[in-house]
């Protein structure tokens, strides 16, 4: 292996002359450069559209670009893009979709979209001086940050309301503006902070003016925690109906285990973790097909998990006069124009295959797959167990990369057909019988 | 816009007749037909491989493979893969490298790396049948699953301890059987249900004989939850060597304020998500480059923000005695073999660029990253916002997609200086030119 040395200027070289250098530390340079370039498209133009989404690009990293067809959702019917590399989230999702179509699919109950965002600062002066300088703003702002909110109030939002928080009691002087937003159709991450970052100026000079030497903003920026921006999305049938639901157990047996797994995901936090991870599984997916931000989501997600004081389970399960009823209230910033919803290409097909959703559509959708994928796991989980299916499909994926001689790998399938399943192993065995 | 309707027996279509299907919907079915088709490997084995990690696949989703070179971690030089579709992710981290690497780079101070899994059950017996039970099986249990656990086993790995957990005060018969792994190099999750998997079975065969009709296993699985899977890394340095961290301010300014935002990240939910989602964005871009699953990072990590009862940041910073030292405390569930490192080619090469890191090597880059990625951000928050880099480069993005002739650009990019940019009023502006 040869010594990896500091490299000047990485980002000025160009992306053939990036691959050269790190291809001296490799195996095999020439093979490296050459499988390195095969990722890249033939097409210069589009390879640059891609490169300019990020900085010190040397290829292109592929994830498969999936369909879970027959999601109905509020009476529609989607076929729903999935892009993940974890074998059986789209499986898992689809099947879900499918066991739910016909009876009657998911329903969005409730719906709200207001994004946050925080001035943090430090005052040195008397809470009423403070006041004065936040009453004056309070009235001014809306004016003064007019250049920038012109677009998005004629769109039908823009600045909701502007607070003032008093922190004090979690660190000495600390205090908030707040600001909170209506984005319409986008996610708005970059509005939001160009308004704070107005605001934060003017809230400085006033400051100045009026108190000097009193304030100090730290920082200004939206917050992804976002609780205002949720939804609440159900699916219910007679626990009767649920008859089909496991060859194991009956309806109601079916109904109730179920019940007791999710209930589980509310007084653990081990398994509440994982209940919810999984649930993030389809909703990553379909977050990243679409060209949203998934860390957004994901923090956002989670830091609302935790709202009842100990992290929980996002899904819920009741059974009352033998209806079975099983909801989701997951918080999803989500945009269906700006960003990279029009730059990304397929991100753009994503959304064109959805029909054009507006932001509200597809946090109905986001959040049925989540609760799709909770189905289905906790259905595998509460009958024959996740492994069986999961050995099945690495199983397969290994001998497609080993690629043996078709009565080989008939032999490997029987082999490994109740074993856990390795890479190495399936190796070794396939090995052994050539 | 065409009707979407129920499409029957999916997963059993090819790849071309999925597209023709989705198709119909399209405003131009042929152009949609073309354009996805472009996105999939002209090597149909390639191809293959590819579509084996998912279902129901279309074609695949590209995403930018980028570089982050200079990071010295523990005194080595990395140079490191990371994927993400958000600008300036790779530019901050690969800054904040650059900055750190005179002054010593990152310091891992402590690794662990036990993992966990439950089986969840009720138990209507007594406590001291339970116990006897228990007893029983945990002496047994190793030997019974030695099939299982043997490869591991001689990789230095395997199950670590058995305890019984009694949630009886969370839920009316609820007890968890807990299992502690060492899965060496692999993320395990394979490795960890299948164990859970088969002792539940085991331990379900023990009570019917033992106690018929008192014990119901629910569910067996590994726990994301993975607090003692994690990383301590810090950054230090003398807070005169940050002098040139900002023209704005000297040294001991900026350690102050930047001491300041992070200790505001320990007393704002609000500023606290967006803190580690910013954290997120650096770690998840390398946790995708190595083919490990960001879900499972992404849930132990902000379920570990709340360790402390409220949301937090997963970063400290200190001014002792004139050194300034910024650390990470973060749980890392990560693997090098095994999974999607080998199956995937490019998650093999990001490995190979990273000199083939052991899984606790793999965490201290990764978690360098995160750690990296904090530190621009807020570099760049409390000094010149983040606003006024973002828009340039979505800017250029934009004008890359519009694609005007270079002096109606240069126009363009004059208008938008100072400006929030925005896809459409930069198309306006570019129509209005021409």
């Amino acid at each position: 292996m040869t010594k990896r040395d500091f490299i000047d200027g990485f980002s000025k070289l160009s992306k053939d002359e990036r691959l050269a250098i790190l291809a001296e530390a490799m195996e095999d340079p020439k093979e490296f450069i050459t499988e390195m370039k095969d990722y890249r498209f033939s097409d210069s133009a589009l390879q640059e559209k891609f490169e300019h989404f990020s900085e010190n690009t040397i290829s292109n990293y592929h994830l498969p670009f999936s369909i879970a067809p027959n999601f109905k959702i509020d009476g529609e019917t989607y076929h729903i893009p999935m892009v993940t590399e974890e074998s059986s989230v789209v499986a898992a999702a689809s099947n879900a979709a499918k066991y739910w179509f016909d009876k009657g699919g998911f329903t969005t109950e409730e719906v709200s979209t207001t994004k946050y965002g925080h001035i943090h600062f430090f005052w040195q002066g008397s809470r009423d001086e403070l006041d004065s300088l936040f009453n004056k703003l309070e009235k001014d702002l809306p004016e003064r940050l007019k250049n920038i909110t012109k677009r998005m109030d004629e769109r039908g939002g823009g600045i909701q309301e502007i607070w003032l928080s008093d922190k004090t009691y979690e660190l000495e002087n600390y205090y908030q503006m707040g600001l909170s937003f209506d984005t319409v159709d986008s996610m708005g991450a970059n509005f939001i902070n160009s308004v704070l970052e107005k605001a934060s100026y003017e809230l400085e000079n006033e400051a100045e003016t009026a108190y000097p030497g009193k304030l100090e903003v730290v920082m200004s920026i939206l917050s992804n925690y976002a609780p205002a921006s949720r939804i609440t999305l159900k699916l219910e049938c007679p626990v009767e109906e649920l008859e089909d639901a496991s060859p194991l157990l009956n309806g109601s047996e079916f109904a109730e285990k179920f019940r007791r797994a999710v209930e589980i995901s509310h007084h653990s936090v081990s398994r509440a973790v994982t209940h919810n991870k999984g649930i993030m599984n389809g909703v990553d997916a379909v977050v990243i097909a679409t060209g949203n931000d998934f860390r957004a989501i994901e923090a956002g997600v989670h830091a609302f998990a935790i709202d009842k004081g100990t992290y929980s389970s996002l899904t819920n399960c009741e059974i009352n006069n033998g209806i079975f009823t099983f909801s989701i209230t997951i918080p999803l910033a989500l945009g269906t124009v700006g960003g990279l919803t029009s730059l990304h290409p397929l991100a753009s097909r994503a959304l064109e295959i959805l029909g054009h959703p507006k932001a509200k559509n597809l946090m109905s959708i986001v959040a049925a797959v989540g609760l799709a994928s909770n189905f289905s796991a906790i259905r595998s989980l509460i009958t024959s167990g996740i492994q069986q299916g999961h050995m099945k499909l690495h199983l397969e994926n290994i001998l497609m990369t080993l690629d043996p001689p078709e009565n080989i790998k008939a032999k490997a399938k029987e082999e490994f057909k109740n074993r856990d399943v390795s890479y190495s192993e399936v190796k070794e065995f396939i090995d052994k019988q050539s």
